[in-house]
């Protein structure tokens, strides 16, 4: 089959095309960090009542008015309001009731004037040397949310001042997506467990630990399936395996032909495949295949860590971000730092290149320092802050040019 | 007792002098976001032999030199190495070995000539139309890491490349601080549980979950003490209770002068107990309370969860990355993006602002738009993406001011 490389947008429209794999309910307080997958719609008003933002008396606006500390008010104390409960005394004709910030405002009350301008002349009376205008100190019933607003959208990743709000709001279990779950399979005849010694010529397994990592930094679930070697019949099996127990195959193998050639060949003996993409126009990652087996998506990722490392954060990062539902958003998405960059880079034109880069602070901001190395030193992305693109359409870019740099997270 | 209000950098670097809280040992698979607590080492070289980085004929390059299409060498084509094993052929002197990515070198030969360039005259004999130098297409056992290179930092939270790195080395348990605990008391007697109705004068305990989540998010255990009313014995015994089982407590309080007095008050019967800190020049935020009890940090946060909220993103922050044993670092440290200034900010000299904003991206880059609201209000935080900075030495800044705000996480 004859199947021609595709760019980075192509690659990208198509990995976001995959809809999120299930919903369910979650006690709050495992809500932290999960998707919404309804819309979050006040119940009620919030905070419900009338309340204090300062320490004070409660009392009616016009009681006050005119009041100044040479020719000062003088009301009647009432009593108090205890907090969190409802007040039993009445304000307002003259009538002046002790309140602490938080408290809801007694009947007759439209306002509260703060400790800082009352004085008690005797037992019963208050003198005010300040006047307050009607609803001054206080927040209203409906001043944080009204019954009935959209609170948060379903495709919002809960902040903890998200989770906050819905316990404010008496949501004690939060409908959210299902965290999709990522089988992850380690393949090649030269790749050892990590707890073996490698022989010559053999390497530890660093991709299942790597893309594994990547999985939990996002928030879905790794399934690790553990080694194959470069044969068929095994590769098939522990890829069935993986659509049987995961919402997504992800194979890392050797970059050589035969090895792609070998995932290839297992993906197309799949039920139901459709090969979307069999080579991307990116360097490193350029030999990625992704196929469609029903509504899970499989991805052929390059053997050598570090390539796989890029074509994670440039396309499995959107396409888990579509299998969690999250709804796409310019301020949620990877961090992009504005940087000067530090040394000329030359790009082969018609393909993207992605550059690992050191970013350090200097007078004037940011600096990005390209890493050179070859893709299979797993050192260069240790050292890495981020990847800087170097889109297709240009030969490079030069010391001193401001560009935009991917910030790996943490 | 008389304390001074402190400025933002005298808290931080209070802070940020707190001890990590221990270490342990966990398995790699569960190492990722943990912070390392010694530096790491290469045990061996990296990868440990001689490694092709293209398909092709491992050769000696000199067998090569001066090879055009025109004017091709001639090679004996002498076997193939398998992957992952100890080749047992040998080249050089004429002699080519087929070698797949990732394999390694035969002895004699220095370099891989790439399969494009080679072409089988007949079953033993190679054709190279292209010489190449020695070490070409090739890592040394040694490129990725010598045996005896700094491989990690000793305070470097581990990303999945880091963990990636650790599996290459043979690492299968990574030495790691352990996680703080962070005991967490919501206090006010107006405050009631997420599923209980509030009556009138009554709110739902928003700062247990929003707190809690904020420690989910910067990988620290929340450990929620309940709710606990306005009573210096309940208090006592909570807060007690929480240094019993965790490595810091945090009381968040109503904010009138009464419930403020009462937190100060448990924190001064405290054995042990140094007040570190008694108001912050800031805004929301001034009320703080932080003590130290031996090694232990106890804090009493603003009762208005935005308030909290703003402490926390400011201090709490930075604290828990010190008992995470997290060090210090521009890069790692939260996001901070500059933004053009949609509207003017007044401010108070004297105090710090922290503004909520919300952040809009137009054709120059990032807008931050100021959110104006009342502290007490969490909708103010939920439409938020970040805070701004108002330093208290200025009167405010204005509208097309470029200013770095700093980025809520997710």
């Amino acid at each position: 089959m004859f199947f021609k490389v595709k760019t980075t947008e192509e690659v990208l429209s198509l990995v976001k095309g995959f809809e999120p794999v299930g919903r369910e309910e979650v006690p709050l307080s495992k809500a932290f960090g999960r998707v919404l997958c309804e819309d979050m719609v006040s119940p009620e008003n919030l905070p419900g009542f009338l309340r204090t933002t300062v320490d004070g008396y409660a009392i009616q606006a016009r009681d006050s008015f005119g009041a100044t500390e040479s020719l000062p008010a003088f009301l009647e104390i009432a009593g108090e309001v205890k907090m969190g409960e409802l007040p039993s005394i009445t304000a307002g004709s003259g009538r002046a009731v002790r309140i602490s910030t938080g408290g809801m405002l007694p009947q007759g009350a439209d306002s509260v004037v703060m400790i800082e301008y009352c004085h008690h002349l005797d037992e019963g009376t208050l003198e005010i040397s300040r006047a307050v205008s009607p609803q001054e100190n206080v927040i209203q019933p409906d001043d944080d949310f009204k019954a009935g607003a959209l609170v948060l959208r379903a495709g919002q990743r809960l902040r903890p001042q998200d989770v906050g709000v819905l316990a404010g709001l008496g949501v004690t279990a939060a409908p959210v997506y299902r965290i999709p779950k990522v089988a992850i399979i380690s393949t090649g005849d030269e790749v050892v467990p990590v707890g073996e010694k490698p022989k010559p010529g053999q390497v530890r397994d660093m991709n299942t630990y790597t893309l594994g990592a990547f999985c939990e930094q996002i928030g879905v679930a790794p399934v690790p399936m553990g080694l194959c070697g470069d044969r068929f019949d095994d590769l098939l099996a522990l890829v069935q395996k993986g659509l049987d127990g995961a919402d997504t195959v992800w194979v890392s193998g050797g970059s050589s032909v035969g090895t792609r050639d070998l995932t290839l060949k297992v993906f197309e003996s799949l039920e139901d495949m459709e090969l979307l993409v069999h080579g991307i126009s990116i360097s490193p990652g350029k030999p990625t295949i992704i196929a469609r087996a029903g509504r899970r998506a499989l991805f052929g990722l390059p053997g050598h860590v570090a390539s796989a490392m890029v074509v994670a954060e440039i396309f499995l990062r959107p396409f888990l971000a579509a299998l969690c539902g999250e709804a796409d958003s310019e301020i949620k998405g990877p961090v992009r730092l504005r940087a000067r960059l530090a040394r000329n880079v030359e790009s082969a034109s018609g393909r993207d290149d992605f550059i690992r880069v050191r970013l350090v602070k200097d007078g004037e901001g940011w600096v990005a320092e390209p890493i050179f190395g070859k893709s299979g030193l797993i050192s260069t992305l240790v050292e890495a802050d981020g990847l800087l693109r170097v889109d297709r359409n240009t030969e490079g870019v030069y010391q001193g040019d401001m560009v935009e740099v991917m910030k790996f997270g943490v």
